[in-house]
């Protein structure tokens, strides 16, 4: 399924062909992913997507590993079947071990435990939680 | 604002007054925050869900404060105001930098960006991005 | 807080007063909620939606404290705080009992506690589940 | 599709093959469904979760039927497909009868009505609804 | 799949068959969408949905295509695949060029990643920003 | 309340300092609202931001109007308070009448409704909604 079609390299324009190409250089693969031949519809944003996640998920006060882990919880939390699949497959290729996998899960469903709780107890915030 | 009562210690029972007990003893403070208070309501929901954050937020295969930044992109993702100042709150406690708490906004923005786009663009999963 | 005004008595025209009169007379009480009043910008959703209100939770198939109970559960996944704390209010109103609202918040937990490890593990539909 | 295999009675280690024989036995059917089977990649979380569905879905203030109500409306909130296949079969198991879940959809449908536009609105609580 | 079976035309009651009688003379197609099967099971709701389907989506204050255009991005917000697909596909119908949908795309993306923001921040509202 | 403190024009640094600015002459006044001086924490962030609002919310296929309406929509779904304030203000500024608010809310409502309805009904997709 998709609303849009995937664009191959022979129907891409100059713009998308051209982020496909340094997709598969920087990851080192021949293979571009489902998402982005679908963003391709709209080369702007697909450049500009690929763009940020490079900047955003290279290595810096957080690890590489680490993000990966906060987007597939993000993910999840959004209900996005796609991106948890391949933040998931993500976060092995950079080192993710079954152990962290189950801590990731744990937190993931004690964090919307609480959530809940607290969005159903409508709970204030304590003053020593805010920052102003 | 709350749906319950805030329970005091003098109006806790016996099971909700030992959960305030060993909060306070745990985290090495005279302050029991709202949430628990709030949940008091409910003494076994109270007993459960605060064991369950001791155990999955404990050292193990992920840092402690790697959680937090977890369960804070959750909170964000599920709007729930209560938990997201309380745990940010709780990553400044364990150490967070204002250099990892960028990075943690970006890979929140990040994230909800391409689930949103995912989402719109309804892409299939890739085959190679199964597990099965 | 508010995008739009609160609609007074005095400020409302003639359908949204006609509104504003039948919630206090079908409710017993001169209390119209800030819901109605915020509505009332719009007279004729506020009416689409009050009518409504009284059709679907009124008795039926289920009874109406089980259908407030959903009314809160539905609620707090959606984050919505104004209709968290109305429908907690009505609840109670209608007769729930503190070990309804402790059970109703177990349930809540577990749900979405559930519901985000499906999500994060992208589980496939049994066939047994299908009614197709 | 999953994140995760499924895991064999063959595969499972002891801790779960424990739970699938207990699920069996308690459900007194042969089969164990997917969710669980995923799940047991976190022996620890499967069996903590195990035994919290039996806890908070037995019977108590609240009817089991009701609870599994509760929990499918909770589940389409959130957008879990396999939740919602999987608890609307155990409400159909309970008793649910076609009128009854007619009713769910109604107000699971008025609900987000509501929900929608008192978030779009931003309506303020009023002081009646609060219970502190 | 689906939680319920898609009635077809002998398979609908008086009213269900009402209802999809009135969409294919309506919408002048042969063609009555799953959405509508299932809703049949009960009657009451398909019928109720359909009319406000007709009027709200209408020829107003808002162009019609620009309705369509808000629908999607609601879709995508609550992850409903379905809704997505239905309405990028009645969006086309109604005259988005690919132009249009990729500036769609763009607000989604970009509302999506200030949203996360404003929830992570917890920023306050300005009182300039209030209606009240 | 708020995350993070709010930076002032003399608590700012010099990136922060220079977007502060711009906004004021983009917009022709003198106030820079709270997102932008809480985002200010990471003026990285900040700056990539008030640059892409510039770039997605100026004419192009889609009038700015449409995309403040788009924009209002997606903050409702995902709860965000702060969002739907300040674009429901923004769309008042670029000509939003009370007429057009009160369509917004009521394709809001259905979408809602019928996003709730497929979510619990699991419809399977249409092959003819499909682009691929």
């Amino acid at each position: 399924m998709a609303t849009v079609p995937l664009i191959t390299d022979e129907a891409a324009g100059a713009q998308a062909r051209a982020v496909f190409d340094d997709i598969r250089e920087k990851r080192n693969t021949d293979y571009v992913n489902n998402f982005w031949r679908a963003l391709a519809a709209d080369p702007t944003l697909l450049k500009l997507t690929w763009e940020r996640v490079q900047q955003v998920m290279s290595p810096g006060a957080l690890d590489p590993l680490v993000k990966e882990l906060i987007y597939v919880a993000v993910s999840a939390a959004n209900g996005c079947s796609y991106c948890v699949h391949s933040h998931t497959a993500a976060a092995r290729a950079k080192g993710m071990t079954p152990e962290q996998h189950g801590e990731l899960l744990q937190v993931i469903a004690l964090a919307n435990h609480t959530n809940a709780l607290a969005n159903a107890l409508q709970v204030e915030v304590d003053a020593r939680f805010r920052a102003d």
